[in-house]
């Protein structure tokens, strides 16, 4: 239908700045019409993982924070970076119990995301999360979170309207929407995180 | 319910790169725990616009390009960057010409979305695009781009599983969904873009 071959080469790539979360660098490239160019490319050293914890009432919880990087307070399902080195699934454990102090004991996975693709590599995926069990959060030291427990089909509406405007965010929670009433009914792809389409033990 | 406050405080700022899609700088912080910290933002220059155009026998429209970032081929809806000169709208009709070719009639904003809140402040919005023409795609010279029509539902069956990954896609088309099942039943907020909820001439 399309030819699918990468239609850039790259000439050279220059480091220009690294911290714990991003890498960036710049690459000369030949463009796809032929032309010489540059590319500023940002590398994300973690995965984005995100998590949609459903109460057996039919509650959600949402975390709320100031996002520094917009200068804004944002309300956002659970979430945090996945290291390399684990799977996304732990680290979705990790992030539900640290930000809402919640386990749960039933894990869906729903997919992955690029979140920003003209500029980054940053590589997400969302879960489904349910019979939860209730604890206390513990917030690391860049995060002061509020926590709201609210009806799932009132999150959904927020993140139709973008009043819920995190990307990651509104993905988890139209998916789980999608999922739920569809009959659990699609299986996601599993391009960079294999086998966590599997059910979960 | 919480403090919507910003906790984090800006020490000093320093500018590390620049092109003429993005900036990056990196701040001296005192974090929401009181520590001192960095924090490596990454402004974008444009805003992200994306439009799922609709045909009145149900089919959409996919444009398909080599991701540089990510090294990989990547269906999407026609998107593209708007100019913080230009109406977010001004650009999605661009876009919808240049990419797929189309002029529509009638559009209906589907709200806004931060795509990648932990690192830059891109701030995208997304349209549903109706009652079509048909004309000659004209794709700059960073793009090469299949173009491919398919029903509207197996679109958005592809948003669910993640083979269609972009999160501006993913997010265009879900939202369309919604809209178009719900009876057009909602109205964004206009948080970035005001007016833009209002219908449009």
């Amino acid at each position: 239908m399309a030819d699918e071959r990468n239609p850039w080469r790259r000439l050279s790539s220059r480091p220009i700045y690294e911290n714990p979360w991003i890498r960036v660098r710049e690459d000369q490239v030949i463009r796809p019409d032929g032309n010489p160019g540059i590319y500023g490319v940002v590398e994300i050293q973690n995965w984005a993982i995100g998590v949609v914890a459903l109460a057996e009432n039919g509650d959600t919880f949402l975390v709320g924070q100031y996002r520094y990087t917009l200068d804004l307070y944002s309300w956002e399902i659970p979430e945090g970076g996945g290291a390399k080195h684990e799977t996304p699934l732990a680290a979705a454990q990790r992030e539900l119990r640290e930000e809402a102090g919640i386990t749960a004991a039933r894990w869906t996975y729903l997919g992955e995301v690029h979140l920003s693709n003209s500029v980054s590599d940053e590589t997400g995926c969302v879960f489904l999360a349910e019979d939860l069990t209730y604890g206390e959060a513990e917030p690391d030291g860049t995060e002061e979170l509020g926590l709201w427990r609210l009806p799932f089909a009132e999150a959904v509406q927020r993140a139709l309207t973008g009043d819920i405007s995190d990307s990651l965010a509104v993905i988890g929670l139209l998916r789980a929407d999608h999922f739920l009433r569809s009959g659990r009914a699609w299986t996601p792809i599993e391009r960079s995180f294999p086998g966590l389409g599997r059910p979960q033990p």
